[in-house]
């Protein structure tokens, strides 16, 4: 089943654009995003040019995925900063724009930081933006940077884990280069693997309700040219059973510090099922996800989000409101995320070390070596 | 969250037709199947006047679950005969018609035995014809009463396993009174715990790719004046953990001798679910799904469905085809069924009896007491 198809040729159309850019005048200064939720039926981009507008395209979903929050936290203080606006004000709006990925309160605290920083020491308004900015490019590079550095220690690691070289990973979600300022967290693994000629199948989960996977994952797949298929959600178990499956990889929207993992809904069930065939379940993110002020799972807050997701179908169109599936004023439940124990997880892998397993101890240790840059 | 709502009142809509009807000349004769996949938008009946047509119901999944099938079946048999068409040759197209649903075949044997049994005593083709449809009535009659034979028992087991009396079940798929001549397996016992005022909830998973519990589950929920609530199947992982599900009802398409359960695509994973939070995982289902032909879970054949049931949305409005979502050329892998084995399966609620747990030693008992009708 798993090798019946070879893989498609890698896509011919050009490169696709950057998740998120900074433009400068005369275009700018603008934060431009890709407007996912119009993946993959158009490549369209949208010009934010303040704050509001930003926040607007993080909560619609248009950008996502933990490392890219970051990064629009960021560039979103900068823009504020550039534009002569009340950059306090700003940084609360963009940190509590949505409340599961701690990447996005980390960025905006990176730049807001170097804004106050350059500004307590009597910069000019202009320089203290320009701070702010440099702050925000300075984690765009550690991000791609870290991308790179998961993806070498992420296929070291399956290669460690499953020594037959020809590996089958089913994913969760999207977590390629459209959410990091590189290729990405578990998927910049799959495609380390596939370059190493070691990847015989990417299993796409679809994920709902937004369907990010057969949207996204399967629109960065198809472009990288990795084989790949595409399955519901609820389909995985069948490919667990019949062996189909040697490793999961996915990313993370915020850690605890006891190594819980909070990331799209739907990641738990695949953590259980991974246990229950011993199959492992590998977490690949940023030690920016990493949030040692939330001590456990419990503690993480779960962002509820329309049940109208659920009851209605929305094409990837860009269109207000969909078509409705289930009766009118039918109730739904629409958490955005679920959290994975840590006894779940067999590894967790970061640009600055490998986790397995993941215990407080081991995060702790990895936090305290990676000279993570913290600002309370 | 179980209860932050109170059920809605029931429906009062006149009621539903029935999920499958025999209507006689001058009308018929023809079978009139509701179109399930036009469900909640629409309560329209497809009127099949002969065999072809209702094997297209039956593949275009208007007509659909396990028990209905069974019916579809024997009233197809009935249909050939009373038209006067190949009866034999009807009786193959049907029996072939889905794979999976053990029921399909159990109806067209049982009346087209009763026809080849009138014909082979000298009767006439009138008199042949009555005889197979005399035998779809039985047929239809006898799943109604095992319907409420099984809401009955599948109650005292609910109440004997939960003593606390305030029951939050989850349910997949749709297992009520459009997959049944009577008000089903699973959404029965569902139905006879709100009678009895001992449903707080019933979780229903929308049932990816075709939503027959956002369609069709949620429709007969609301309905019922069920309190219900509706979720993406990946979200059942987060209710598991947050100890919102006291049980698992579902439904089955063939139980092998073993106690292996096919039912739709999903079902396994709750099971797994289920076993790691020390839920109970109940199948609800008649003796007539029971196949002691099939051994075991790997000997039952799984139907795999085309590809574009997942890479494209189609909302119920009967539209022939749909929305892509996926990139063009995406392959998805779509099986409509999984196997839940039976070590993960707590009882077994037939019309005759509970198996629990569900060995094959106790399987084969009930189907000796039950004295099911078997033909060859």
């Amino acid at each position: 089943m798993a090798d019946q198809h070879a893989g498609p040729d890698p896509d011919t159309r050009p490169p696709a654009p950057p998740a998120l850019r900074w433009a400068e005048p005369p275009e700018g200064p603008v934060v431009i995003v890709v407007d996912q939720t119009r993946l993959p039926a158009e490549e369209t981009e949208l010009v934010c040019t303040d704050v509001p507008a930003l926040v607007r395209a993080v909560q619609a979903l248009a950008v996502r995925g933990a490392p890219l929050l970051g990064l629009a936290g960021a560039y979103g203080v900068a823009l504020a900063a550039a534009r002569r606006h009340d950059v306090e004000e700003a940084a609360a709006r963009l940190a509590g724009a949505r409340p599961t990925a701690v990447n996005l309160g980390y960025g905006v605290r990176r730049a807001l930081a170097a804004h106050r920083a350059a500004a307590g020491k009597g910069a000019t308004p202009q320089e203290a933006a320009g701070a702010a900015l440099a702050e925000a490019r300075r984690l765009h590079r550690e991000d791609a940077e870290a991308s790179a550095a998961m993806a070498a220690r992420g296929l070291a690691l399956l290669d460690e884990l499953l020594p037959g070289g020809s590996h089958r990973i089913l994913t969760h979600c999207n977590t390629g280069a459209l959410v990091s300022g590189g290729e990405g967290t578990a998927f910049a693994v799959a495609l380390a693997a596939h370059r190493a000629g070691r990847l015989r199948r990417l299993w796409v989960d679809e994920t709902r309700p937004l369907l990010q996977g057969a949207r996204l994952t399967a629109y960065e797949a198809a472009r990288n040219g990795l084989p790949h298929t595409l399955l519901t959600d609820n389909a995985a178990g069948s490919l667990f059973a019949a062996g189909e499956v040697d490793a999961v990889l996915v990313g993370a929207d915020r850690i605890a510090a006891d190594g819980s993992v909070a990331n799209k809904v739907g990641t738990y069930p695949l953590a259980v099922l991974a246990r229950y065939h011993h199959v492992p379940f590998v977490v690949v993110a940023p030690v920016s996800t990493i949030d040692t002020g939330t001590p456990d799972g419990p503690s993480i807050e779960i962002e509820q989000r329309p049940g109208s997701e659920v009851t209605q179908l929305t094409a990837p169109t860009g269109a207000v409101g969909g078509t409705p599936v289930a009766p009118l004023g039918t109730q739904a439940y629409n958490p955005a995320f679920d959290v994975t124990p840590p006894e779940l997880v067999t590894a967790l892998v970061t640009e600055a070390g490998v986790v397995s397993p993941a215990t407080a101890g081991g995060i702790a240790e990895l936090c305290a070596r990676s000279c993570r840059v913290t600002i309370s």
